[in-house]
């Protein structure tokens, strides 16, 4: 299992998805289409059922409230992303590379995921307390992540004397003032403004 | 007159601050006390008035509404902690410490200010937008004054060949993560961890 995997596993936590049972995938989908078209506090559950062509007695089987459809919405998003971003590294060489290129990737495609666009513009009163105040759990184990994969690199390649968790920190942090406030020098919109920031700013102070 | 006077004064834009004026000192006074008692939404200009000893129809001769007495408690306090952080730094030598001086002490200050703490617990859903999605012409503004700044260091001190704008908005966004999220490595209620922040990612950047 490789590593971005095991990160999109373990973001999944004690959420299984049942992708065999069909029922649950469309709930999924509908719940998805109807987030990004209205945003979430617009969107009920009973939209959903009716978007799925089911009854809401069944949505309600598979999903406790509409807070844990948006959860599992919103990972399986992720979790898509995260594969994608690991399939496209697959062709870089090189463990720092790799890294950067992940660092491109994640705030270039977030950025432009329709559900976090709407998310920021419909539901900013839900969205912008979880990554700012309450995101310091899913930072924690991002950083971890991340300072775990700069570990593996430095045993192929000489890194500065850096601790890895303070690299990995400031990745996170970029990113999140990038997707939060996409505007300036370091726009999310221009993939070379993000690639600029990775090879400028996060290289000179990653290389040893 | 310096530039972070300057740059306060241009942050005050049309509010002249009437110091001389005893009343709209004391509003400004008992309005400070009681936002950063109960916050921004639970306090009334009835309240302000009340606490100031003076008539709410005074209060409203001074203040057209609550919103303007707000940005106007903010404009002063942030122009108290510019010019504190400026008498500060006279004693730094050298125009690149300077700088690094005084981004740990805005970030420090700011995260330590008893307005700015309550404001993040109690008016997050006010503070929240305005410091991410909204925070773009203070970004611009304060972008261009660093970028400004950092030309003059030029001017002594060799500088590495990243852009001063590239480099002051690294500094804004760190600041910006940093106060709205203030856990983990870089820490600000921790001053070494910022200092570190500063030496050990924004100094080797900016050196030529």
């Amino acid at each position: 299992m490789s590593r971005i995997t095991a990160a999109s596993n373990a973001l999944l936590q004690g959420f299984e998805l049942p992708e065999g049972d069909k029922t649950y995938v469309k709930i999924l989908d509908a719940g998805l289409a109807l987030f990004i078209e209205f945003g979430l506090r617009r969107t009920t559950m009973e939209d959903v059922a009716n978007r799925a062509g089911i009854g809401r007695a069944t949505a309600y089987r598979r999903f406790a409230d509409k807070d844990q459809l948006i959860q599992v919405v919103i990972l399986r998003e992720a979790k898509r992303e995260l594969d994608s971003i690991e399939h496209d590294l697959k062709a870089i060489d090189g463990g720092l590379n790799r890294l950067l290129e992940s660092f491109v990737l994640a705030v270039t495609r977030a950025h432009a995921h329709p559900l976090w666009r709407r998310l920021l513009t419909s539901d900013s009163e839900m969205i912008l307390p979880f990554f700012t105040q309450k995101i310091w759990q899913m930072m924690a184990f991002f950083r971890m992540y991340l300072a775990d994969m700069l570990e593996r690199v430095k045993k192929e390649e000489k890194l500065s004397d850096l601790s890895t968790e303070f690299m990995a920190e400031l990745m996170l942090r970029l990113m999140q003032s990038m997707l939060l406030s996409p505007e300036g020098v370091m726009n999310p919109n221009d993939e070379a403004a993000v690639r600029k920031v990775a090879e400028e700013c996060l290289r000179p102070l990653m290389k040893g």
